[in-house]
């Protein structure tokens, strides 16, 4: 893991511009949201599902770099004062704080934009990589998982249900949109980048969808659970701004035994995969076990 | 002109979710934010250019609209209150004025999304259409034209020159990108849609170039010298906001003037490309001539 999050981490200065690069400003900032933190836990599933699909680690880099960009850009702006308005990112000032309102918002845009370019591939591509049919499917795969009908959907109806007493079908239905279809796009992503038979990508999709929601009942019981430093964002915010969670839902005994059958459930999609599919079960026991 | 107008509100129309697709709000305001006004001068361009290259009017609807989703993000996000803060544009109230700040947020978000999956072509596309190297080419086009090095890159250079003297140079560069980028996109994508020879791609070139920076000119002219009922957005603001412009720089004379010989230059541009390139021209010297 340490090694593909060293990887990822130098794909993404490579690809990010210098702060050198004019307008200076613009590119420091990008470069201050994306990189020094983070688990990388969207490129670790790209890997590992790619591994599965014999695909190269350079376009695997590619993938990688670009769901990082946009989870990167999806917390600038998540951070601002008109939505969850926070202070601390990654143990470190928000991009808004460090810098400025509209900054963070430019700086959002364009890493927004960055992530389909980088799925475009290199401009001197060699005919080895990926064919472009691929890469079409590769980048509507990631606009429909990142757009209304996805990531910022389920931001806008996060939003909306502030306060509001919604059920537990209405809580996934949001988490759905708003974490889970990037990561599920992490993990056929990573599978688009080599070739795997339909069941394989099947099983994948599936993992990839409860891992998605494993991966927010953690976070709910994270947010409940922790403290500030350790998760290196404000704790205790869902309760503060009055936000429905698995935990505000089920409560914390019955969150962590969703979280436990989630996590079985992940196994279950993987057996057939044996010894190939290590990887990302290490990587769903990560989410569970995590801290931060 | 109207024809085409009237074909690209169609396409934007049916490519938008309908209101009533949950989040329903988000695609409410998705669809204020884009529809019902504007002159498409981006789609414009993409159809004179594309009838240079033979292009069908169905490739270039597609085309069209995700320059004008490009362009309406950008207005949505530039008339936030850590902006521009603009409360009226396009004789309405904008979108965080008419909504909140974090929907208008959400909306750009998913807008610019939008724009790449469109450009990705029709899920279900039959064999007839762009080859999929060719709407790579236009993805990266597009993306370069949005991103930092381009319109992004343009407003956030823009934001730091508020009320600072900048050279005719600067503003030259910072308009290359802020406006000039996308409208010179508008015409190369166009003319990706269908076939046309490296000269001609390279008079259409530096005809998008020339364009984009008349189009500028005659904004700021505009700016200083409308009213706010004609505008549609309100007037005068430049002065106001202590920017930089060309009016403020050259002085109203002078800057008329240097639109007149950019539209002679545009003019020229278009010469060997004879009868084929009427629209283009047309579309200059409407550019020049707008009350809006």
């Amino acid at each position: 893991m340490a090694d593909i999050q060293a990887r990822t981490e130098d794909a993404l200065g490579q690809l990010l511009p210098p702060s050198s690069t004019h307008p200076d400003l613009l590119h420091e900032a990008m470069r201050y949201a994306v990189l020094g933190g983070g688990k990388r836990v969207r490129a670790l599933l790209v890997h590992g599902a790619g591994e599965i699909a014999g695909a190269t680690a350079n376009e695997l880099d590619r993938a990688a770099a670009a769901v990082e960009l946009i989870h990167a850009y999806s917390l600038v702006h998540d951070d601002m004062p008109c939505m969850d308005d926070d202070a601390l990112r990654r143990g470190k000032p928000t991009v808004h704080v460090e810098y400025d309102e509209a900054t963070a918002l430019l700086t959002g845009d364009a890493l927004q934009t960055m992530a389909f370019e980088v799925l475009c591939g290199a401009e001197d591509a060699c005919a080895e990589t990926l064919p472009a049919e691929r890469r079409i499917a590769m980048i509507r795969l990631l606009a429909q998982a990142s757009g209304s009908r996805g990531m910022a959907g389920g931001q806008a109806i996060d939003l909306a249900s502030v306060g509001l007493a919604i059920s537990l079908e209405e809580l996934e239905f949001m988490h759905i949109r708003k974490t889970g279809a990037l990561i599920r796009a992490s993990v056929l992503l990573g599978a688009q980048c080599g070739n795997c038979s339909a069941d394989t990508l099947e099983r994948l999709d599936r993992y990839g969808k409860l891992v998605g929601l494993l991966f927010q009942v953690v976070d709910d019981i994270l947010d409940a659970n922790s403290d500030t430093a350790t998760l290196g964002k404000t704790a205790g915010k869902d309760a503060d701004n009055n936000k429905p969670t698995y935990v505000s839902l089920l409560g914390l005994g019955e969150a962590r035994k969703l979280a436990d059958s989630l996590l079985d459930e992940t196994e279950a999609a993987l057996v057939p995969l044996g010894h190939a599919a290590t990887r990302l079960r290490e990587l769903a026991v990560f989410i569970v076990h995590r801290r931060f």
